[in-house]
């Protein structure tokens, strides 16, 4: 269940305290560029997109990618998947994808966005965008107690395999009603650590996790809101603060979304149903 | 020197604290689209990318976004710069860029990266693609002394305007080599806020900013080191861990990485002269 130690880097470093220096070695999150690349059902080869990411889990990524993203819908649109290894550099830095969703077209994404905005680019004709992908609210009838809710900030902690060598990793957990967990990825960017948990579960028929909870470190903004969505997660709560468009986005489509996570006090900004009754 | 209030959102939310739910009014730090349109020298309209970022500010994220990412060279290369307020919505969040740069290719950014990869897709083909744009190490004969860098992580969290009431903003500032705070700016997304103090100087033509630290907040990756260096930065500073892609960077093109600096403790990864010596 743990990333892979590749994850992590040792360098040496100068640390200074109170007028005094000292070499000391350093653990670093490990940070390269993925490249996913898709091959189309005519077989032409187009790149998708590089992401800066913490090298490991990276087909769970890549599949995560293409879910959240709205490039598949499902598992069965997902024909392959492989990692090619460059033996220049001895790194396998590109996923390469083939897909059997034959309405994919490589500018969907770009388009996607701008159809749904004639009235002008904003967060409205983000949801709206959302919207159009057809996803729906998640399980309304999902319930999770306050109690397992509070228990899950520290299990996420507890689990972090890399947070507590280098400090820089954020983490994505997915727990069950009872508080069990299920996976957990890391990865120095946010959105990554939710690709790869959401890819976990699509390569293992999974999806939709519509009896999880998705827990982040940091922050709760937009782009993770829409990836929980995608993924049929009917709750998704983080440590810190979310921002006004993933408020608005879990509003009109039914996520429960829990800020501010941590000790014995949490704030609930939509969708109370599912962890406040009963 | 604080961003417009409109950056900030209020809303009804239900808190949790021990068994107890009360209704309360909670901040959210606020979230939209940002469309950047270049008009180029022959006078064509393309987007170059759409990005989520918090209202505020917002010619300086684009003029910051355009250094940093190599599109323009300068502040001459920079004709024009306004926003566009879409009636319908009330909102501005298109900013149009006209560019006097006649080397510019709206396909240039994906190339550039490319071209230097032909090794294959790695962290030091990212590195080459950054040296290839012409950046170099930023002044050599800066110093700062470890007891002002100390003082910046203070400085920056008192002058947050927004943090304190959403918690959901990350900070950036820039500092001189006496620990003046010469500006701040928020954002939900940490390179929005380096862009908009890049942006910033390019408008007040202060670039290249080679008597600065940049101060952020959170952690400091690729993304960051690369932009610092294309302002002439010669120190960026962060609160928390870089990641092993930042260290390679500024080890190569010299520039000073200080992390972990809370209290009178830092971590020194590259260029100690210009931090730990006279």
């Amino acid at each position: 269940m743990r990333t892979p130690r590749l994850s992590v880097e040792i360098t040496e470093v100068i640390e200074w305290r109170d007028g005094e220096t000292r070499r000391a070695v350093d653990y670093l999150a490990a940070e390269e560029p993925l490249e996913i690349r898709i091959v189309a059902a005519d077989g032409l080869v187009s790149p998708l997109s590089v992401t800066m990411r913490t090298p490991g889990n990276d087909l769970e990524l890549a599949a995560g990618f293409l879910l959240t993203e709205g490039i598949i819908e499902n598992a069965q649109q997902l024909a392959s998947l492989r990692a090619l290894t460059d033996e220049n550099i001895g790194k396998s830095n590109v996923v390469e994808v083939e897909i059997a969703n034959p309405d994919y077209d490589p500018a969907s994404m770009q388009r996607n966005f701008f159809a749904a905005s004639s009235c002008g680019i904003c967060g409205k004709a983000s949801i709206e965008a959302i919207r159009r992908r057809g996803l729906r609210a998640p399980n309304p009838k999902f319930r999770v107690s306050p109690e397992v809710l509070c228990s899950l900030s520290e299990r996420l902690r507890d689990d972090q395999a890399i947070f507590e060598k280098t400090g820089g990793l954020h983490a994505a957990g997915l727990f069950t009603a009872a508080g069990e967990l299920l996976q957990i990825r890391e990865d120095i960017g946010r959105h990554n650590a939710v690709d790869k948990i959401v890819g976990w579960a699509l390569l293992e028929k999974r999806l939709p996790l519509s009896e999880s909870i998705l827990m982040v470190s940091g922050r709760g903004g937009f782009e993770l809101a829409q990836k929980a969505i995608a993924a049929g997660i009917p709750v998704m709560a983080s440590v810190s603060a979310p921002s006004s468009l993933a408020v608005k986005l879990s509003r009109e489509l039914g996520l429960t979304l829990v800020g501010f996570l941590r000790g014995s006090r949490f704030v609930v900004y939509s969708g109370g149903e599912r962890c406040l009754e009963g």
